[in-house]
């Protein structure tokens, strides 16, 4: 039996990305593209089980609104949801009796790597941060970046350490980075490279790296995947992939 | 108040890397250094608390049992430990009221890598080792990349995953490496190399990659001061520096 | 000035990639796209200077024959290329006062890569080749990865160096991988990934690693987009794109 | 016949080292071993052919300039050498008839980096340079970095390439690093390492990366070797290691 799915912003790139991925999954069947122009409701929905919402910041509640209001189970990969957006639409998929997921990174390598780090961090003098991307990004670091180097700060502090050893002296150019929660975080701009970030922890004599590799943004196709097989029947709203990953 | 600390084995080139790591720790009082040709006694032992067994298999069980007669909490590294020796020396410690670590690895690093794969494992379609050692080294694959593999194949089949995709026809030479547990392991041999694993996982447009360095054989020192700090209390026997870690 | 340039070989995969990137240079112009069923002929040819030829091994040389009769310089990427075709080609290309390259290779990295392990070799106790490719790959270890061996071998054997040091007396899997002239070679194969290989080599206390990264097919471009822009003058044939490079 | 050596500065750590290296080389004798106290003169040099000069910048030119009337080749290690310094010994190596040979880097491996990163400028749109060292290194970026960062840049000059593609708009921490003639150089302080370099080079869809590790201080005895092997019939002076390498 496979999953009924609908994918809402199905003309954008990354929309496009996922009606192959659901396509091409064995277990699942792409009933329904919705994007705008279109309503959403049981006749758009075609019968759908589970939607993916892949949308706009601006629109990406009241979608998920009508999505649950509708019947179905919602995996949210839209950015820029607060904690105030979270609460209201926990609050509707419980009086709907249906499931949500929202995740801002649906990257399995990307969130297995913020898991490892935060384990690891207490075990070591030292931790810094690299991550690498195309030359067309405009911020850096990436946010993911952030995380990481927050995640390791805390778990620092949690374990009464301080700060890594650093006895730099003179670094007038800044090639030390930027400090993030104490932690040394670097980007590289590089053309070729799509989004990477590795993680260096050391110890006398030791070293320990997590890399991570998004290729291109088909990365994300098993992340949003196991999503949808693990949606159904969760109850309420589910946040982060590591939940859904049960790490 | 600091943890005073007896060496048997002080005298090889582990055991002296030991006696310097615990002079160097803070926390620790290197109270004791016994050999060959020193009995194991409560005079030998000078008061210590704590007591750090790294000599060779056809001894080290017949230490560990006079240490704690001896009435010392230990904290073993030898290797060769079987079932067996295992049981016995957890049913002294009961009776002794005193606490044993045994542990076949106690490189921080090398542990985690082990415990990150096995977590990691089930959510990639593709999974290999790699390990690279100092070209004196007499077996290959290492017994760390061994075990590497044989947990990610149980993790593996566990999720009712089968073998890693490979579509390889053609390679006379055995370039493919060994397999072991259904995973493919490389063994590098390179001078200047001391002791190296990287684990890569795979799957559509994303690679996670773990690896580890041993730099030299001080890399091991975290991880026995932390089973020292860790063993007085525990009770019975712990087996595995991740039992430690709490992994 | 842009330089007139024809396709040959236009409708598959890789010559749809390489018209797009020739469109994208600024200082090209794609006046012609040739393939099955098309001749090659001065109408066909549209006023092109520079013909890149891709297409199939059974068809390339009377293509770039044609090509050479028809007064454009030739770039040709097709393999299965031998001496006797080559010497062909290059009597043709002078009789007609034109020039045509034929490379094995347009990578700008992997050439890289093999040049520098070249100049590396003699100076390294150690040497292993890890080549890592997609799964689909039928064969292994890659035609890349067997020729740097060799070039590595080589050259080892004209500065009298033996094989690298190596002490293993077990390894009943195979981990070592494929010996090839006397250089280690390992095959990894994992989804996610496209065309990588990396050299180790080796002294006391150091390592020099040479990595390369084809993401995907598109990376050969700028290789053949710098052919383009070499080969006009040139006269007779150039094997090789390290010798384009002045490498 | 071996090559009868004198080790000045010998007492200190790298001198050491390098006594060490000295004895444990086939083709090598060592015959003297000089340090603070002794005088360099025929009797103390005891029939050596070759010296080695490892010493403070604050005596390296009178300790050549002595070994130079006393008829022994020199190797210099010692840093801080400047044009005047080498106008002077050179002049007087040539009207000694010895032959001396001055470079800032012994590490093979490092000279190599330098080198194939020179050749490979030219071929890349992104170039970035990452160091990594010990926490307890003072300044940053390393001089090493600033050394390969300055080659790339001038390399690209001289190619009449501007700067690597960067479109980032906000970095506030200064993640990516310092510019260094256009490059941008990272470098990360960590436990556990000693000395590492490693050099990205980016083109659409395609990487090279360049790395060096420097395990520990005799790292450079291979280099130093090279060149007492190299030495001798050389006449005047030899500025670098990459010269008496043939690079």
């Amino acid at each position: 039996m496979s999953i009924k799915v609908a994918v809402v912003g199905a003309a954008g790139r990354m929309g496009q990305t996922i009606c192959t991925a659901v396509e091409q999954a064995r277990d699942m069947e792409l009933v329904s593209q919705i994007d705008v122009g279109s309503h959403i409701n049981a006749d758009t929905l075609a019968g759908a089980e589970v939607a993916i919402e892949f949308t706009v910041p601006t629109v990406t509640e009241s979608n998920v609104m009508a999505l649950l209001d509708s019947g179905v189970d919602v995996v949210v990969g839209t950015s820029g949801w607060n904690e105030e957006m979270l609460a209201r639409v926990e609050k509707k998929a419980k009086e709907t009796g249906r499931s949500v997921i929202v995740a801002p990174n649906y990257g399995l390598s990307a969130v297995l790597l913020m898991h490892f780090s935060k384990l690891a961090a207490r075990y070591f003098e030292s931790a810094e941060v690299i991550e690498m991307h195309h030359p067309d990004k405009v911020d850096a670091p990436s946010g993911t970046a952030v995380s990481t180097a927050k995640v390791i700060g805390e778990a620092r502090r949690e374990a009464g350490m301080g700060a890594s050893p650093d006895n730099t002296q003179e670094d007038q150019g800044g090639s030390r980075g930027s400090t993030i929660d104490g932690v040394h975080v670097h980007a590289v701009r590089l053309r070729g490279l799509n989004a990477h970030e590795e993680v260096l922890f050391g110890n006398p004599a030791e070293q320990l790296v997590i890399r991570q590799d998004s290729f291109n943004r088909s990365s994300f196709m098993p992340g949003v995947l196991l999503a949808v097989r693990s949606v159904q029947g969760r109850g309420g709203l589910t946040y982060g992939l590591d939940k859904v990953m049960g790490l």
